[in-house]
């Protein structure tokens, strides 16, 4: 595998980086790469977790901003290696990975080297098994490891944002609701309790919802209240003694885990509920002055991310921080994955302005 | 494998059977057995199709009956061999088979050496694969094959109906009613449409619907509508585009098919449905005269079938079909299956009362 060129155009590194598989758990390869890469420049000093690497400048400015973006993707779906493709007369890279979030790791990688003298002093993180389960992902164990590193005014994820800047993030919560019966012969139904009629209220309670828009710090989050599975039956005979719904709540970063919790128990009131997993989200960290000159000068109209992102994680440990990165969340994890070239420019365009 | 003794008591036929296991399949063994007992019988012409004996007296009576058992089992659950149980002061025996429908079987083969000149020209069969799917059913195959031999003025399977004549049976229907949406992001769900909220109204219809009770033939017939199965659900952060509700339709012997269907259109009207199997049930056959002569002769008051079995196949050729048998109908298929030994020798006198 030749080495990471730094000096190519961030354009060509996104291919070259999307052609280096690293699907979640098989990140070691283009970590390398990127360690070499890095290793061999003076400016920066280097941290290496597992496949996470950490690269710092230490120039004493009087501010620190957190740049990162994670390096694996999931899985590849005949849509590697990467092609440019026309799309309405715009030229795009398609491909696992140009969306979420190669193309952002490549403007940081390019900037990382070029940035040697940076107006504000930068921690660079390029980290492993994001599309993951959480206790998995390369920043909970840097956490864990060297929580001095995460110290900054500001963070900025590089996630795909459409190249404008989107603050915060929504809360995800998921809980399963249960209804209980008595199996029987359905010949005899009378005998038994259907578990699945029971849960007619907690369908007809979802269908009914009405999702609220919530103000945070000047952006508008649209919630949502969503079953993603529901199962229950024993056989084509029998009456079914177990229904479950397992419902997948988005709340607004004002809301806490306790509040989100109380309201999802509110809506299922009188229904045996057990929340499986919450993570809140993050207010949109605009209101810091690194934040307000960085808006200022990538310009655009801030916009609220709805989808859970690591700049949660930053928020929690006290550091603002937004998701900003080429391409379309839409796009991500889809089989047409691709990336406008024309919003890989404007994002390293937009961090080169405000940190030269 | 001793041979059959056919002049054993028929309690004791029934443990012998039961302790020569024949789950559906596997019946070859228990068939030669019987095939070998009967074909020793001089008053008995005997055609075998398989694994399914057929035995007809030809004394020229006027009138025929047909006299049916199966001698499949379900599984056996580490309930073979049987063994003898007292369950408050009454003795059973316990085991897989002992209810459904073996010990109806040792009747039948006692009988059928006992009576070499029946007051009734009498057809038996003893058949394979009642308890899989029908096609594998050896009456199908029979029917095919030769239907002459299904000629008769009166039908008795041997089902277990606790020693009373159960008349008749309720129809099956199976269908899946399936509600579409479209995929999305969870964090993103106003982008698509969730198919499991849209399934809210299939099971608030299910949980409301009163199931009627048809009077068929002086006997009152309980229908029942369920959901017996209920899927729905991509990932844990994916809008689900598919639910699917199964239900089954228990309907009275009164209904054809049609009937039945349209019925289940109504209820669920505005959903997409598919049938996926219909079998239509069959009423009492008690205003036969063969049918009176025989609940006058065996006592008691007769009473519905709820479960669908072979009578309905027998009523659908125009031969009027009851059950009686030993063994309580809840217990079949149970891991605690067990016959009361009584039933077995009021079946037994009952059966011998009417044909002699």
């Amino acid at each position: 595998m030749p080495p990471l060129v730094l000096t190519a155009s961030s354009v060509d590194l996104t291919r070259t980086i999307c052609d280096i598989p690293s699907v979640s758990g098989d990140e070691a390869v283009l970590a390398d790469l990127i360690d070499d890469a890095i290793a061999a420049l003076p400016h920066l000093h280097v941290y290496r977790d597992g496949d996470t690497i950490v690269a710092r400048t230490e120039s004493d400015r009087p501010q620190r901003v957190v740049i990162a973006g994670h390096i694996d993707t999931v899985p590849i779906n005949d849509n590697v290696p990467t092609r440019d493709v026309d799309v309405d007369g715009d030229a795009y890279i398609w491909g696992r990975g140009t969306v979420d979030m190669k193309a952002g790791v490549a403007v940081q990688l390019k900037l990382a080297a070029e940035l040697v003298e940076p107006r504000i002093d930068i921690t660079w993180m390029w980290y492993d098994h994001e599309e993951v389960d959480a206790d998995l992902n390369g920043l909970t164990r840097l956490a864990r490891s060297r929580p001095d590193l995460f110290a900054g005014d500001f963070a900025i994820l590089g996630e795909p944002s459409n190249g404008t800047v989107e603050g915060g993030c929504n809360g995800n919560l998921r809980a399963v609701i249960r209804t209980t019966g008595v199996r029987a012969h359905s010949a005899r139904a009378w005998v038994g309790e259907n578990a699945i009629h029971k849960a007619a209220p907690v369908l007809a309670r979802l269908a009914d919802y009405r999702p609220r828009e919530v103000e945070v710090d000047g952006l508008v989050y649209r919630e949502g209240l969503n079953a993603v599975r529901v199962g229950g039956g024993v056989a084509g005979n029998v009456i079914p003694d177990l229904c479950e719904v397992e419902v997948n709540y988005r709340f607004a970063p004002s809301k806490s885990a306790v509040d989100a919790e109380r309201h999802v128990r509110d809506v299922f009131a009188g229904f045996e509920l057990d929340v499986i997993d919450v993570a809140v989200g993050a207010r949109p960290g605009l209101d810091a002055p690194l934040a307000q000159q960085f808006v200022a000068a990538v310009g655009g109209e801030p916009r609220p991310k709805y989808g859970w992102t690591d700049v949660a994680r930053f928020s929690a440990m006290g550091v603002p921080a937004v998701n900003y990165g080429p391409g379309d969340p839409h796009l991500a994890h889809h089989d047409q994955e691709r990336v406008p070239i024309a919003q890989i420019e404007d994002v390293e365009r937009g961090l080169r302005a405000w940190l030269s």
